[in-house]
């Protein structure tokens, strides 16, 4: 089980319950009031807690689990052990994720402001909480429920929706977020874009004059910066999640249902339609257009437009088969060198 | 329009006032005491604003602008739309950014200390402008016109310059810190280089008795590191323009007007003489000598000295021409072997 | 010297208590009573100051140094210039790291909580020292001579050991942290996981259930990243240092002793064993294992498990030597074509 001392566990739920919670079928034979107090991996489940099979690497580990009951896609079922009470569902992992949820709900404190907060003239919805240290600047409004970690500077105007939880030490200025964001520890929203005439004498700063919009259900992950448009807005989509430490320029369009994973950039001006997934570390040069759907593998470096679905994969990022293809080559090249 | 929740617009100016503030000629025709109210592109610009053409690209939209008036270069100015009153500049985004920063001046606050600011015995300008929750320990000097954003925390001794700007949630220790800089949120300057004698029972740290020094007009991006030298300083040199999310290890020392964009990272004791540009993502190793005026392409691994004025792309990082012709020929015999 | 502004320097020692100190021999002739005052580098030393010779190439610096004293390989005493005091030490750096805290030694403040600190109903010793505007949440607890610097924030329950120091501005939630360590400033440690099940109608959070697990004597650099674990912990062993803006995903076990450089990152689940060394901007893909001692080069991109001892490089990464190899055939490869 989760540490107590973390995490505060909800239940135990009845199995029909669960299943109503996960969209999920309660096999014919299922148990529907067996009470469950817990969720627990495959092979580290005990008696009374429900566990989960996604991918089908793990299917030892089913056939020897000692959990109560198990999520699992009705393919699987006859895989499962005796005793053990089937709940099936076509997406097991995200069943999971939902029964996960229902045992230890996201919750966004009991509401108050710590007295050790500095709030100005600013509009605090009185059921969202506020942690000591939080600096909430002239004319911020703070929506339902919302969270603001310890420390975390909220600028003049800002705008956080209902329910947004922005973590500990995070900076925000120049943006408006929607409701149900998780902002992590340390992000920096709203600055200024990287934006300047080059000239011998100094460069000469161009006023960074356009905001950040942030729509609904958008993560953000630790240490991420966002830069501010420069004249347009910086936009994030909603049900969009960013991963930790990855750069958004100013101006950048990033859609809704977008997947960014960690130390990722994508450089100013840029679009990236719905969907689309940037894996860990790629680069995105600026005004590109990114098509809804497309993939961009771990490290590529993208200098061209993506069509909507293409996978891409290099530095400079190309077709992914064709990548495959030249990593072949190369090595070919070189092994028959050696030889002669 | 900027969003007046979030910036401030100086104005009108007339037309003439305007091309004082950006260096550029009135077109002999123009009505000088012209009063425009506003920046705003090509396409988006209307009555009573001012607009400009830098890239030739976009002279399909300079036919067609609603604009008061437009900066361009000398040679465009047959293009535009009869009516639009013409600046003349050789470097029209130049002198925009200057006309931008007339409307929207940067400030650094109206000066005074806040009440939930935490100051030591510390020399602050009453000039300077001190928000909450900022830290400002024993021995520093806050120069006049500085800001240090809420919740920053300057350590012991550490000098910041006139005109100054420290973001919220900056951390500055073992630091000097020239005038007209700006530091954005979250950086981290001053904390110990990654120094230690490797040693089977254990790592050895070695101190890191060096400081980080700083000249005038630096820009340094959000959730920017610059360690402090081992021994040496770290050194950034004045008119040196950094993004978001770079590292700067110890002992560096980094020339005037140098340009290094996001997520890039150079290695310790490294040199870049004046005017360099590093683009996105690059590495370059430690001890190495980096030419004035060189250019190192986006996402390159730089692992030896770069000659002045070189242009370097790839990992490892060659002349660009050299990049372009190798990706060239891997394609040609990935192809070649398709076709076998 | 070191700016007294910044660094509190200790002593006068005398050699023989150096050579105490560093494990090194006094060479027999060798003036055990000598007072030495500081520690500078061979080109700068002068009168009462000891110095150290590592790498071979400086040895010319070393034939005209000033120093009154010089730790060096015993192999390389014949080289020192009449006068000098030599300690003999087969490890000379590590012998200079010893001797130079002797001088500067590392504090961690001289206790006590500052008024200006938030502190809930956590268990503090009384050695430890809270600076101004740091948080520290129900139920945390922090050891004996611990510090926790301005505007950290230590979440509920955490666990902070003895000697250790968390910087500025860093966020601990979900964490047990050892003895001795140093947490840079601007450090994320413990948020949740990037975890989620895919979902067209919206990506379905997966409650991140594990913790942050740190042994003792582990740096780690400033404005770096390590998510908590998804349901096993996150790991970090003892004796491990790791650099600024390095990426640690969920579920990551990293063992004792390794060396992780600025701007890598580890996916999810990923285990390093001990001593491994992974350098500047790598990327190690999730679900891997890299073996003892491995050494992963700079820039890599791994995507398959790595040999105990193993030295890869490349993207993808493969032998060191292989690259080597890949990099020439490519470079004769595109110069053949050219002169064809």
């Amino acid at each position: 089980m989760a540490d107590p001392r973390f995490f505060d566990r909800s239940g135990p739920f009845t199995l029909q319950a669960l299943a109503d919670v996960a969209g999920a079928d309660l096999q014919e034979s299922a148990q529907s009031d067996l009470e469950i107090s817990d969720v627990a991996p495959l092979d580290k489940a005990s008696t009374g807690q429900i566990t989960f099979l996604d991918n089908v690497r793990y299917k030892d580990q089913l056939t020897s689990t000692k959990a109560s009951a198990c999520i699992l896609d009705p393919k699987m079922a006859g895989h499962a052990p005796d005793g053990v009470q089937l709940l099936l569902s076509k997406s097991p992992y995200k069943s999971y994720a939902l029964i996960a949820q229902a045992f230890y709900p996201a919750t966004n404190g009991e509401g108050g402001i710590s007295k050790a907060a500095h709030i100005a003239a600013a509009s605090i919805d009185p059921s969202a909480t506020i942690e000591a240290g939080a600096v909430i600047m002239d004319g911020a409004t703070v929506g339902a429920g919302a969270y603001i970690g310890a420390n975390a500077v909220i600028g003049k105007n800002v705008g956080i929706g209902a329910h947004t939880r922005i973590g500990p030490n995070a900076s925000i200025s120049h943006a408006i977020i929607g409701d149900h964001c998780f902002i992590y520890p340390g992000v920096c929203i709203g600055q200024d874009g990287f934006g300047f005439a080059i000239d011998p004498a100094g460069h000469v700063k161009v006023p960074q004059l356009g905001r950040v919009i942030i729509g609904d259900h958008v993560e953000i992950g630790a240490n991420t910066t966002v830069d501010r448009g420069a004249g347009p807005d910086t936009e994030i989509g909603s049900g969009t999640w960013i991963d930790n430490q990855v750069q958004i320029a100013h101006n950048v369009k990033i859609g809704r249902g977008c997947v960014i994973i960690a130390q990722a950039g994508i450089a100013g001006s840029t679009v990236l339609e719905d969907f689309v997934v940037v894996a860990a570390k790629v680069g995105v040069a600026g005004h590109l257009k990114i098509g809804m759907g497309a993939r961009i593998g771990a490290m590529s470096g993208v200098m061209r437009d993506v069509a909507p679905g293409e996978e891409v994969l290099g530095l400079p990022a190309m077709p992914a088969k064709e990548f495959m293809r030249q990593v072949a080559t190369i090595k070919r090249m070189t092994s028959k060198r050696d030889k002669n």
